[in-house]
């Protein structure tokens, strides 16, 4: 499953809007593309925005070719602002971007950044992989044989460079030969676990068994649920974690059930100017997300509407966060710094 | 707003799939009309499929008037049978038929049968709307001035003869002058919250915000929510309640986060042969609830679903159940017990 290729100067997205109804591409020439690509979640995930974004900026350099070192930098930086601009929770967007910043203001001519902006974002999105590869390996040895894993959203290899971070946990323990089911939320309301996780799992023969949102409680209650594995959009300093809406609900459910909740998250998930999740900025997303589905109305049009898109678990409702340098156990400010610390 | 009406020997429900797109109605002319209007949700809710079931052996009499009363109870015992046998977890449905029943055992002729068994359906209609209206009464005292009131699936006038039960509470609050504010969860998978708890508080001018159900816990944690109030199908002995799938969710977050949590219900929806919720049989419904949206497949195809109607909320995580006869504090089987001692 690709999530994203650099083809011909172009960025090809899967255009996950439409799926599982239609494998279809979006390409993008522009970085104006990749901003609307984002903007509208033909690519969504923490880590594939990342990248996504990565690429948007190896689209605007490619218009530079013409122009003096100062003009490109200023128009490589209008791109950053509106490229940073498309979503605010997710904070692997703004470490992404901030990386190919950083390589643009180090570059002493056009040609350089021609050359290396274009390569940084191949390593990006290439580092990812490696990366969820690890977080697999890491976590894999948190879930038991037999498990039957819930996890909500898609934070598997349509939201990532490939494989995935709470799917690639999953993905490992398969892997593994552990023999595992999983249940997944359909996540209202884009319905990225309905839509995404069941496919990607299906197409991996995982066996995967779908439920609404609201049936979460149900299932651990009726002792269903192993352990429940899910992503990040951002984490602090002391282990809270932004992640899509209900994502909270989930884990308070999951306190109340004995049952152990885990997040699968790269270090570039980290947002270390942060302390609590409250300070995370939430985005709300347009009212017509909740009163349509595929433009069917399912409620009164003029409905008022709450459409936050994310939600904020704090820490200690979190029994490991899963990174790729290894696991964070009862997640706090001394155990992130920890990890923090491990050279890798 | 009127659920259902007796006309020229029909029953007229008001089709509750179709709303609120449109609103029409769905004429039933036969016993066998209305198993298929409440196997299809043309009419759910517990109190008015309670009241729906009886005027199916309404209708089922009027084809008695040229038998004698042997082949009456013979005709009347099979459609009995078809009624009860539509949804397993509403308890009202065989309380209201064992009402039909008991007075049609105590019947002496077929014209007695005739004149009779209308008229009981006629009665149960109309008491069941006095009833929430004292449902309200009782309830509205345990919302405080300009409260905001989380409620889940539709309890409204649309689930009983009219008024509501859980949404009864709300407009008695209301109409005390306490300014009250009402997010509704959309429900998943047939979306009662939107298409009709919405669509009820939006005709009677009470301000209502739609989420997602996975928003409950968010809306929780930021302090927007002082009470919830919900309705339920099916009550035992100690309280615990059986409601639409994710009251359940909705109760342990409520706790989580020191919100009461109030069942408003009519002593017919107790079960007084069940101790443990755990007992209550759970209806599960068709795969393409969850699969398919109004015909729109939003998930693979073949994607296996869980899809349990409804769920059981134990008496411990219930801040009160507000009935016709009164308030049953922290329920337990004591506190219900006392209830029922109530003379009314």
């Amino acid at each position: 499953m690709e999530t994203m290729r650099w083809e011909d100067h172009k960025l090809i997205l899967i255009n996950q809007v439409k799926l599982p109804e239609e494998i279809s591409e979006f390409i993008c020439e522009t970085y104006q593309d990749v901003v609307y690509a984002i903007k509208s979640m033909v690519v969504r995930g923490a880590p594939a925005i990342g990248a996504a974004a990565a690429y948007g900026m190896a689209l605007a350099v490619l218009q530079c070719k013409d122009k003096d070192l100062d003009a490109c930098r200023t128009y490589l930086h209008q791109a950053y602002q509106e490229l940073a601009t498309t979503r605010p929770t997710a904070v692997n967007l703004f470490w992404a971007l901030d990386r190919i910043n950083i390589l643009i203001n180090n570059c002493v001519s056009v040609e350089e950044v021609l050359a290396k902006v274009p390569e940084e974002a191949h390593k990006i999105l290439q580092e990812d992989i490696i990366i969820n590869k690890k977080i697999g390996e890491f976590g894999e040895k948190l879930i038991p044989e037999n498990a039957t894993i819930l996890t909500h959203c898609n934070a598997g290899a349509l939201a990532t460079g490939g494989y995935g971070t709470a799917l690639g946990v999953i993905r490992a323990a398969q892997d593994a030969g552990k023999n595992i089911k999983v249940f997944a939320d359909e996540t209202r309301p884009l319905l990225q676990g309905a839509r995404l996780t069941a496919y990607e799992l299906m197409h991996d023969n995982i066996p995967v068994t779908l439920i609404t949102d609201n049936m979460a409680g149900y299932v651990m209650k009726k002792g269903m649920i192993d352990a429940v594995v899910v992503g990040a959009d951002r984490i602090t300093a002391r282990g809270d974690v932004a992640n899509k809406i209900g994502t909270y609900s989930v884990a308070v459910l999951a306190k109340e059930h004995g049952i152990p909740f885990y997040v699968a998250a790269p270090m570039s998930t980290f947002d270390f100017t942060l302390i609590s999740g409250e300070d995370i900025p939430i985005e709300e997303r347009d009212a017509q997300e909740v009163r349509e589905i595929y433009g069917q109305a399912i409620a009164p049009k003029e409905v008022k509407v709450f459409n936050p898109a994310f939600d904020v678990t704090p820490h200690h409702l979190i029994s490991a966060i899963i990174t790729d340098k290894g696991i964070i156990k009862d997640p706090d400010e001394n155990a992130v710094r920890q990890i923090c610390e491990i050279k890798g």
